[in-house]
């Protein structure tokens, strides 16, 4: 099957955005039955556990997602883990935790998580950070797995169709979360979903993936408008049932107003999004000096937890996109029939009104 | 008539950016008859222009908006226009223009722009830099004028809502131009438009024009479908007939690729989207430090005039938003009716798509 006879095959076209570190299979469970597509944050699982999640998946005997961060393995340089962690130390003593130990590996291994993918073979993969090897998307192809790529800009998704993808998840601006960039800098790749969508759907002769500022029904039509085969939503999931984030981020959400979030790497060395706090604003001036994902990412790992152990929201990872104050709680299932619900409203009302 | 009624009146919910430098009255006319509303770019003309302008639009017979740039009388510090010119030099020479001599004044005054707008009424006024206070919005609703405030953030609709506002046109990051924040920083203000329109209808209850990375009929209905009352479109008409920019500016949107644009404060002394050029490149380290607009816009006036004139694109402001490769020729009147065909196409395809 061809991507778009897969998008179009789901009874709903909304994908549930991965979000390592607050999705889960239970989520992503929910959202498929209910007629939408979830999606598996694989990128944190060892090959055994990708494996193992990837067959229950199929066993539960609906459409899903798999999602990978395309890392090489970090090297960091001399001292590089040191002074990182050095920077750290007083954030460490603020939340009463000892400074970790420089560790041997700093994510699991993706050549080793491709593996297992390859084995395991989900419906469809869907990959962030950067980008697969035409042999590696050939290789996804003969296991019957279809390739979605994340792409921020049109040179992204043009990357992408070069190597043989089969969609391309177009990320807005918008969006909460790590930055999918790959080719130019963040800067310039910061391109709001209403403009996204159609410039790569005019560069490039594959389904688009909606993805960046859709919390409701309302955003859902908006997208299909732009020509989007189907939306990817995740920061109107964050306060759904099976979402697993801790206690002071699910307040921060609850609480926000306006656009409370800006772009930051100083937690992961990855340019991500989320709501401001004082580890962000404390960070900027020397942010671009951490080391590059995952080193960071790992070094500030303990830190993050202990935070939101103890309730302190000033130290963890916020991610959440730009129109987080209309994230709503329920069930995903329900919220998914809800938004479509919405969606077929919203519809209604444009045509409507372009006929009146 | 309320802002809703008004803008429900209108055959074309489609209004043509102000977009001083770029637009013309011939095109904001045509706008109007074709059953848009057009904008006159008021903004740069003195109390007399603008009261004989209205008059020939009012005289013209269809509905218009004037659009203003809220300022203080701009009162530079001693040294520094001299500093300002002084980092121009360079620029200058290169374009073989002489360094202009300190000016007196920068911009037009705006609380006499006010009085004329008071004197002329035309329909409908539109403003953005700044907000205006109650007492200004109640003398405009006195002569049956309604006032449309630019808003780039949830704080800046609620403030407009404050003082009077009918309506609000929210600014999405994708915009071209001068940027209409005025509570918070840029960065914190670059919401793109796929979240700032529906968060914004949340906060107030006026009637929302959506505003950035509109560019054909597919984002006029995915527009709509955000609940938008109407669209505010600029890039769209930057290579249109009666258009005026300059040949070099003309030939930088028709080659774009990707997204090419930036902010910048280089040019003009307040941020602003546009295809990035080496003035923006060179000038970036120091842009925080040139004068606020208008003076910095004066400053630069007679180099860009200049390099325009030499067909030089690379000291002129592109001023472009981040679709801009889906600009289009044509007659402004008919390309408004195009789109509007296409709206419609649109949200009939979406319709089906929701019911399949």
């Amino acid at each position: 099957m061809d991507a778009r006879a897969f998008l179009r095959s789901l009874p709903i076209p909304i994908i549930q955005a991965p979000m390592l570190g607050a999705s889960s299979p239970a989520m992503s469970l929910a959202v498929s039955k209910a007629g939408g597509l979830g999606s598996l944050a694989a990128a944190g699982w060892s090959p055994e556990e990708i494996e193992s999640q990837i067959a229950d998946a199929k066993a539960a005997g609906a459409p899903f997602a798999a999602n990978f961060f395309v890392l090489e393995t970090a090297r960091p340089a001399p001292g590089e883990v040191d002074a990182a962690l050095a920077r750290l130390a007083p954030w460490y003593e603020a939340v009463g935790a000892p400074v970790p130990e420089a560790p041997n590996t700093f994510a699991p291994d993706f050549e080793a998580q491709f593996g297992a993918l390859l084995k395991a073979a989900p419906p469809a993969a869907s990959f962030t950070f950067s980008i697969l090897t035409a042999d590696q998307v050939e290789a996804l192809h003969l296991r019957g797995v279809l390739v979605i790529g994340t792409a921020t800009s049109v040179g992204e998704a043009r990357a992408w169709a070069d190597v043989g993808a089969d969609a391309i998840c177009a990320q807005g601006a918008e969006a909460g979360g790590h930055r999918g960039t790959f080719l130019k800098s963040v800067d310039e790749s910061l391109i709001g979903t209403m403009a996204l969508v159609p410039i790569v759907r005019q560069a490039v002769d594959l389904p688009v993936i909606a993805a960046g500022g859709i919390m409701d029904g309302a955003g859902i039509a908006a997208a299909l408008a732009l020509g989007a085969e189907a939306v990817q939503m995740g920061t109107a999931f964050l306060l759904a049932d099976d979402s697993v984030i801790s206690p002071p981020w699910r307040e921060a959400v609850m609480k926000a107003d306006d656009d409370s979030t800006r772009l930051t790497r100083a937690f992961s060395g990855h340019y991500a999004r989320g709501i401001e706090n004082d580890f962000m604003r404390r960070m900027r001036p020397v942010e671009a000096e951490v080391p590059a994902y995952p080193i960071q990412n790992r070094l500030t790992q303990p830190l993050r937890a202990a935070a939101a152990k103890a309730g302190n929201a000033q130290a963890i990872n916020l991610w959440a996109g730009q129109a987080l104050k209309l994230a709503r709680p329920g069930e995903p299932g329900a919220l998914v029939k809800q938004w479509w619900d919405e969606a077929k409203a919203a519809a209604m009302a444009v045509s409507a009104r372009v006929q009146s």
